[in-house]
């Protein structure tokens, strides 16, 4: 490809309302354009990289077995009547009536249009399972479009969408999709973790949410460098640290601590690290004593998780903090000065506050600590459990080394969705001893344009764009520096075009005219991963220069050499 | 690909509401499947051959220099309102307001984003020429969906949209496109004809359509197949006939006709052939003379042809038949029974008249007609002019050979828009002497979607669909007979599978273990081009059966040379 016949356009400065990094790098570099609030065009630089995420997808799902459909984006209203959906789907849902007043949507999403066509076309369960997939372009209008292609209005997306005559064979298919899913983030380039959106067993009624790390991520997620566990947050076990209670040394004795009522203000008051103390936190019961209320007790470092706490016998769903006045009744204090010595009621410690001597902690008097607290010897043994998120250090459960906490950009989601539209929209097949069953389902989605904005946010430097090879919309660019001018380079900068082309890179020669400082510039905006200069001073050595995206320098090779070069280093390394 | 894993659904019937066969076979060979009217889900085997055509366009649009870009489908109403189409287009237009009560339109054409998108980049004549073009699922809101994909609600098209800084060069690539236009649909491998829509000078304001040829065709067309020329039947031009205007050898003799009112009962009563009498036809005239009746006269074998007529000096626009006051009173007759002898208004007549002698014509008096009547001799030479449709057998107006009518489908279309959106939406450019000016634009489209249903239209027949092999679902199709049973038909299969797709053949190989019947119906109703049976009686032999889907017999050959075989069959025929 010639620039002079394909189209760059890149920006100076990116528009103010670009807020993270690759909404500015895509505008800056001319990917997108926007046309209104969440809606872009993809400029042909923009679609390059799309078209090969799209196809990646899809020669992915293709080898998994699914089948590639296109489904209407105009659906029919009856279908989301039938599902339920019509009356539940909030206004992110585009409705609008037909010329006859005819109600439809335009599809975010198409559980009911491929849940019709299997009850059409699948009678039988010798014609299971079937998994049908699409890549369209999708419109949800959200409230407040942003972050350019990562929360647009009309994206394109990879649906997927699987009929099984079992769980069985959900499950199979669901771990089937999890490692297609593997195989495409790591085939595109992208550092990334497989996410369990809920129990975490990937056989169960699970969902796994793949998330690219990057720190403009919109979720936190716990993850292990050294193994494949990720887990949201709120989800990760935090397991009981190694080194078993020490044994007392200090004293149970009780200090006046003033106006003191957070943990940071006590560590501070105290000089000793927010480690050492204890935070007491009052939830409702709810057992045959009702609503009593249940103390737990997490190190001062760290922070009760709601769902954890939530999720234990005999604790009010959903989880309920207890009122000024119950604590009052029951502990004869405020909080702030809370503790479990002398209270009656239920207490509950994590396993890290398990593992504590001579700690301090509340009271039970207003302004006033205990220091030297000890477990068994001030207070009888409480019950113990996971009741906090897990932090960065953490051992990772799975015991293959330590947690990190990171942010995280959602790009797939796979889902077993069991039979919920199957049974609403009454699609069954005939099983092998003649009774009608209800089929299992699972869906499977990508958000392909949004992999394009995830992938900046993961690869960019101050210049520009680092594109993973993969999916950059050039591989390589040859840059000859007085293209017009000099016969030796417009015959060198064509020669090793047409000889990289049959090599098949995609390559890029910019015969614009741009002065070098301009044209560097645009190619390292635009994130080519490399880089070949053609210029007469070297050419009178013999040599052109080529340069990676990532690297500081540039090597010298001759024109000869050169092809070889660029094809060797845009030749992924297989790692096993 | 094994069938296995891919999904083939036929049906024995078409459901009623399929009126045209390409309707009915897209749905019976399982391409798509009704959502709601005019709207369809392309089901595996459509969407292969949809994405073939679409793979074709975007090659060729590659080629001749376009660049590919992807506009959204939603866009905001204020860019309709600035070029004037948010008034006047019709409820074709899907208009929606979003959640914030801002109007949109989901687009049926893009000429407004894009002209916006140039006026943004586009500043300067060293960036143009430019061609953007895309392919997209459009939607237009049909009052009456009907045949299909041909013209459903929902459909992909290809639209590109080039600007220019002078007319000059826009013909210049409305040139390069009608070249393109014609590679794609001779690629594809379809019968068709570029028709002119209007002057058919290619340099003109111009428009031309693409169509395929088809009895089931919408337009008609008049085309000649010794050359390339195609017009609409009512732009066609009628050329002189080549004989001279025979000497007169009857007498004018007044003839009684009671209750003879049309040119069939004329002849009918005569015992004359039609081509023997003249039609008369009053129209009003607008000139100095004021709406004075003109007597326009045709052959009674050919029709007036209402734009040529209209188009003509002194003649009312638009077109109008004199009334019947206003005939009786210039005439002293009714029609039926009207003639050029002794009218005094202006008379013209249509080249074949000029030619005529001894013809029959109306005598100005009810229920009577001239015989013998002559030119010159009985009434005054009329002015001549090109008054009829062309009909079949005429001269072509190349002077190439006869034309024939036939019936097209518009599959594309290309147009010079001017400077009709670039005037409204203020797109300028600054020339080379540094002034501003407004850019010209064309605009190019072709119905992806529907060049299947035109394919099918022009190639199919009582067994089902006969692609061109360029846009077959699958070229070739391995059906072996046995195949659960035999491991010799299994293991040969197979091995031709593999051997074929090694040779770059997408072939499919159908172990669904179908009966032969059964099996061999569905790929002549999918219409697969070539097709190779392996069996255990022919094994016996040591041959394979291969035979294509126009031909009534198989061939035999070694299985090892069936790869060769089919390969050959399957490249094109260069001509040239």
């Amino acid at each position: 490809m010639f620039a002079s016949r394909f189209f760059i356009s890149t920006l100076k400065e990116a528009p103010s309302d670009a807020e993270v990094v690759s909404h500015q790098l895509m505008l800056r570099a001319g990917l997108i354009r926007k046309v209104a609030a969440g809606i872009y065009t993809w400029m042909p630089t923009g679609l390059r990289s799309l078209r090969k995420v799209e196809n990646i997808v899809r020669e992915e799902m293709n080898r998994a077995g699914a089948v590639e459909v296109l489904m209407p984006a105009v659906q029919p209203a009856e279908l989301w009547q039938e599902s339920g959906r019509w009356a539940h789907y909030g206004p992110e849902l585009l409705r609008f009536q037909d010329r006859h007043q005819r109600d439809f949507v335009v599809g975010p999403t198409h559980e009911e249009v491929v849940t019709d066509m299997a009850r059409r076309e699948l009678k039988s369960y010798r014609q299971l399972p079937r998994h049908f997939y699409q890549i369209q372009t999708k419109f949800r209008d959200e409230i407040r479009p942003r972050f350019g292609v990562m929360r647009g209005r009309e994206f394109l997306m990879k649906d997927g969408y699987s009929f099984h005559a079992s769980h069985d064979d959900l499950v199979r298919e669901y771990r089937n999709m999890h490692d297609t899913y593997s195989r495409i983030f790591t085939r595109i380039g992208l550092q990334f973790r497989a996410v369990a959106a809920d129990t975490g067993s990937i056989g169960g009624t699970g969902s796994h949410e793949f998330h690219v790390i990057a720190e403009t991520g919109e979720d936190d997620i716990a993850w292990c460098p050294q193994s494949d566990y990720a887990a949201n947050v709120e989800l990760a076990e935090a397991l009981a640290p190694n080194a078993a209670r020490p044994s007392p040394t200090a004293g149970l004795q009780k200090v006046h601590t003033p106006g003191v009522k957070t943990i940071a203000e006590l560590a501070n008051f105290l000089k000793i690290g927010a480690e050492r103390t204890v935070k007491a936190i009052v939830v409702e019961g709810d057992d045959e004593a009702g609503r009593a209320p249940v103390l737990m007790l997490v190190r001062g470092d760290h922070e009760l998780n709601a769902i954890k706490a939530q999720k234990l016998e005999g604790i009010a769903d959903p989880l309920a903090f207890a009122s000024a006045e119950a604590i009052q009744a029951a502990f004869g204090a405020a909080p702030g000065s809370l503790g479990p010595v002398g209270f009656k009621g239920r207490v509950i410690m994590d396993r890290s506050v398990a593992a504590l001597a001579d700690f301090v902690i509340g009271a039970n008097q207003d302004d006033w600590h205990y220091t030297g607290a000890n477990i068994g010897r001030d207070f009888t043994e409480p019950e113990v459990a996971d009741l906090r998120n897990v932090v960065a250090g953490d051992p990772s459960p799975d015991g293959k080394g330590a947690l990190e906490i990171c942010r995280g950009i959602e790009v797939g989601h796979i889902f077993q969705l069991r039979t919920k539209y199957a049974e609403a929209l009454d699609c069954r097949f005939v099983d092998e001893n003649g009774r009608e069953q209800v089929m299992e389902m699972g869906c499977y989605g990508i958000g392909v344009s949004r992999i394009l904005g995830a992938a900046i946010e993961q690869n960019h430097d101050a210049r520009g764009i680092i594109w993973p090879a993969s999916i950059a919309p050039f591989k390589a660019v040859i840059c000859p520096i007085g293209f017009d001018k000099s016969e030796a380079v417009r015959e060198t900068a064509k020669r090793l075009h047409d000889e990289l082309v049959a090599a098949g890179v995609d390559v890029i020669l910019d015969d614009r005219g741009e002065r070098p400082g301009a044209m560097f510039a645009d190619w390292e905006l635009i994130g080519v991963p490399q880089r070949i200069v053609v210029g007469d001073r070297g050419l009178k050595d013999g040599v052109v220069e080529i340069q990676g995206r990532r690297e500081e320098q540039a090597s010298k090779f001759s024109p000869d050499e050169a092809v070889d070069e660029t094809v060797r280093r845009l030749t992924p390394q297989t790692t096993d």
